[in-house]
């Protein structure tokens, strides 16, 4: 099978050089363009980019110049997949302007999750809220001399979606009424330089800016009922508490919640251990079990687990009942591979699995 | 005036160090006996003990001789007031037999906090159920050749102490239903060696042993009514979680409470501004300002604010509305000042205060 | 006795900050103006200041207003002497400003510390270096329109300081020769936010821009010998490898040395305790033991020893033979105090003992 | 290729663990038996110990119940090849036994290392010292009832083998006269629970015990000469200085020496370069590069770059010019890849291409 061609917009950041590091192997995908600040712009990538990882970084693309995060110019071998990971203010001026280019936009940033015809999606969540995009307008109709057929979808902050995995399974047997949830979030969640060493060692930080509101409206989006021209929020309450702690990668949260039908603690491992909804797809990315339950008193724990799964598998553990809603237990995901650039990846999987990336040929002319 | 001679059980731990830091140049109190285990007994204090904390180890304390942890033997000099800072399983073997020797035990042990006539207090939340302790049979009636009079005083688990000082604040006034408790502690909890840095160097252990059953039962009966001879414990839930985190000192605590009646975010504050039941008794460790309130959006935090008060201070922050249960905040609290030795030393005060440290002076004979 | 006006240049950064800390409550100095960039210029301390020390902001200082960093237009309540708390680029175009206007500029930053005329000095070192300041143009003759008497001193590098207090108290018996340096430094020495935490947390970062360089430089300057108007720098070697590590306060050095004389065990470790030349002056911050010895076997370390001598000391330990020169052993001190802000302060009382802060009251008019 | 049945001696153990982890896909080696202590002799891995590695423990092996570490009784099954992860102390008296039993005991511990019959290899630096286990006693001559046929190898102190990898390409072209040497060393050196985190979090400590004797001593030998009988030590001189660091695995080394030849800035670089003596041995720990030199001014640094070359590669950077010595750079490897387990399993590889695994069948017979 011939490998699509990918561009990565906001590279040399935390969450693209996650990108680089995930795609530079991947099977389906290969960059051809990357893309970064005017500041970087024009210099190799191992010239812009301070590399983070402790993985090397890939001598091809160490070679590849970065281009203009803009799509005019680059028309003529700009990729249809293009990976966003900008900030939200950034994003919110630029991922449009891809779309109108005719690509999809896979993307990382807050900026357009929430927007009604806009798939806030986890694939073993809500795939289906990925139809959304025949709704956006981008898709549907072009400007003058864009490219009709480009699209926005977008993945959760990084704290919904190891969350998230374990809720779907819960709300489908049990229906979900309250959640009570408490974080303790990696500095590479605030990118690089990110959290300042003077702030964070031997400290915790319980505060992260519009942390506590995006895990609070993205969790009922992504549980939320596809519409066919929107999605109609889950009805339950949710409660969170966000801090920052010494940790590199992998965020922590410790959850209660009520049900809306009793469950046992049997029924509630045998739901996080069927939970498998894209077993048989053979997505690349997709680990072979979405929910890892660690019947270990004191796990999961960053530092052992967050890999589990390639990275992209959620840890549950210490399931036991609440005094106050029904049960309490402890999630972990990796908040850099899970929460963020390979949610986006297996995203793109998915589309590409429906066949969304078959680019309308039509340059739109006045 | 004259200062009272004090015995410290478990010279030589992490606590046992606290009291002797703290108690050394205490204006009420001198340390003129030290006990340790058999293996240290003998030993002066500096041979025996390995000492962890910033200041140094007091001269005089450095050369005095660890004596065996039991009454017998040392009649003669055996102070009054025993400060105890030992381990539950040899404190529950211990402790009353120091009170058996007419000692007033003044403990950080867990093994008689919940005993039904054993006084479980923080001062500012629960003075009066120091009463308790009249009702000991240590102190009403002593066994042949031993001297009567002794009792065992309590203060709470490390996190329980600076959790309850807010929500006395809030219980007085407003009366509480319900709470959530998510806690981030410090690895001294743990004692020494206590926590590999295997363990929790860039990571999180979401599990402390005994730790949620502690802090869930003992703040009701540090909110509950003296009734003579017992106790009665608040009727309210709490659920909590507690996690180990990397922090030297400083136990922070994310906090969601529903509140009997309802109360504005101003009276709120205002019940924590007032709250300083001990104004005026000019007690040496007691601090201020009990509750110290932080307006910044990101704090407490334990590295900048464990030490407010000399570490006795409850420094609480972001006070916002939760949307589950009425609001939600966050508290941090030195863990073994606050939450251990200096809680220890501030029953004593109290205890003087009331005269309770006289000597029946007769000894029981057959 | 009436305390002396004082100004701080740069009172936000970490540096300034300790300036604050240590000047609040001084005997001798009081803080009567505080400036910083334009950026801040204008808005109270406590607006523009994020505080990261774990003492608080005194009230007083909190509410005072940051002036702009020039002295123009505030001569008339321009204090005397100005501490200078500066990035060395900045220093560069300011502190000369200051000295022109007749302010005795007592300067952390590295910008002059290499300049002949300007004293480089720890004053138990080598407080005879300070005549050097009457060489400075700013001293002898001022511009049209500005005051004479002005002038710039400088304290060394955070690592040298430290390094040089035993190294001294072994010159002065024993002669140095040569010397292997590598350090283990705080990431409070590089500012805030300075170093990420991505880049700290369970690492070591091998590399300190241009703090091998002035280490090797400015050890030869301090104990050089003053010889009217410039000072001759000592003969000997240094080599110097600086690291970076996760400790917030403290700087360690291990130390390989090889004497002019040979010396015992016992004669190193009495020249040590010996060494304290500023006896009997009552500065107020002077160290009562400038060189504290620790016989312990793994001692100094940062977090336990960083505070002695309320910050002001240098703690040595681990004095054994070495294979190669003749002896090591490291060395510990505060990095922000001893070694930046509380240097800086113990120059200016030094400088206030020997009359250098009496105004040459004339304008110089044209 | 048939694998050879391999045993862990110390399995439970984190350096017995990393030999679980590295060996459990190895093409050459199976694991057939697993001994621990008396304590847990009889349990499941799984059940006896705590794996603290972020890769799953392999679900055969935590099935295997542990054996008693002593070869009698299990003679029938007891595999040719024992790799040996205990405590020097338990191997002084175990690791004979096994060689006494016939087995080849390629042994990670400090107790035979500087016997002269004893071979201390790295295989890219003293294969040859190989052929001194042809004068152990265990292999000539079997006590009656026992195989002959056994001897011990041994692999140096985890500082010792990332540094012999550079210092040998450069003994080989240029001659070493002298060296310093500067550690900050990883915890999961010291094994588990090991350093307590409360003397790790926020700290260093100046002080390894035997740590510092080891590195000067054990060097020399791998840089020796095989004499037939015993090894010549190099004749040069080393001074340590170790101290361990908040840094989970990796081992970092400040490094100045003295060559007894002169060279080059692009000299060193090109020995480092061209030092590959098992190239085309194609061993598979083996890495492809075992000297990786990182041009960048602040590499290498413990989280990036210790899993280089599969945590097999010796990391180095920062060559510049000493003041004192001639050249000074950093070093850094993996601790209980490089600098345990895997040193252990790649001595093992060359052996077995050595045919030194072949037994001598017969059994000894008074």
């Amino acid at each position: 099978m011939e490998r699509r061609n990918v561009g990565i917009l906001g590279a040399t950041g935390m969450v693209g050089q996650r990108f680089i590091q995930l795609l530079s192997n991947h099977p389906w995908f290969e960059i051809t363009w990357l893309a970064a600040s005017d500041r970087s712009a024009g210099k190799t990538y191992a010239d812009a980019c301070r590399w983070k990882l402790d993985t090397p970084l890939p001598k091809r693309i160490a070679g590849m110049t970065l281009q203009p995060n803009v799509p005019e110019g680059a028309v003529g071998e700009l990729p249809k997949i293009i990976f966003a990971a900008l900030d939200a203010d950034i994003a919110r001026d630029l991922e449009p302007k891809f779309a109108s280019a005719g690509c999809a936009v896979i993307s990382n940033s807050s900026a357009f999750r929430m927007v009604s015809d806009v798939p806030l999606v986890v694939p073993e969540v809500n795939a289906d809220h990925l139809s959304l995009i025949e709704k956006q307008t981008w898709r549907r109709e072009a400007q003058p001399g864009s490219h009709p057929g480009g699209y926005i979808v977008t993945n959760p902050n990084c704290c919904a979606i190891g969350l998230v995995l374990p809720l779907k399974a819960l709300e489908e047997k049990f229906g979900i009424e309250s959640l009570f949830v408490s974080t303790m979030q990696a500095v590479s969640g605030a990118g690089y330089p990110g959290v300042a060493s003077l702030d964070i060692l031997g400290n915790v930080i319980p505060f992260i800016k519009n942390e506590e509101e995006k895990l609070q409206e993205e969790v009922f989006k992504l549980l939320g009922a596809y519409k066919g021209d929107h999605i109609e929020m889950l009805e339950a309450r949710l409660t969170a508490h966000c801090n920052r702690v010494a940790v590199e990668d992998g965020h922590m949260e410790c959850v209660s919640i009520k049900l809306r039908k009793p469950a046992t603690h049997e029924e509630i491992l045998a739901a996080w251990a069927d939970f498998n909804p894209l077993a048989g797809q053979h997505l690349p990315s997709a680990p072979d079990q979405p929910i890892e339950y660690d019947h270990a008193i004191d796990r999961p724990q960053p530092r052992l687990d967050r890999m589990r799964g390639k990275g992209m598998a959620s840890t549950v553990g210490r399931l036991r009942p609440c005094s106050l809603l029904d049960w309490k237990f402890v999630v972990l995901s990796h908040n850099t591979i899970r929460g963020a650039a390979g949610a986006a990846i297996l995203n793109a999987e998915v589309l590409a699995r429906l066949g969304k990336f078959e680019s309308k040929k039509k340059l739109v002319t006045a």
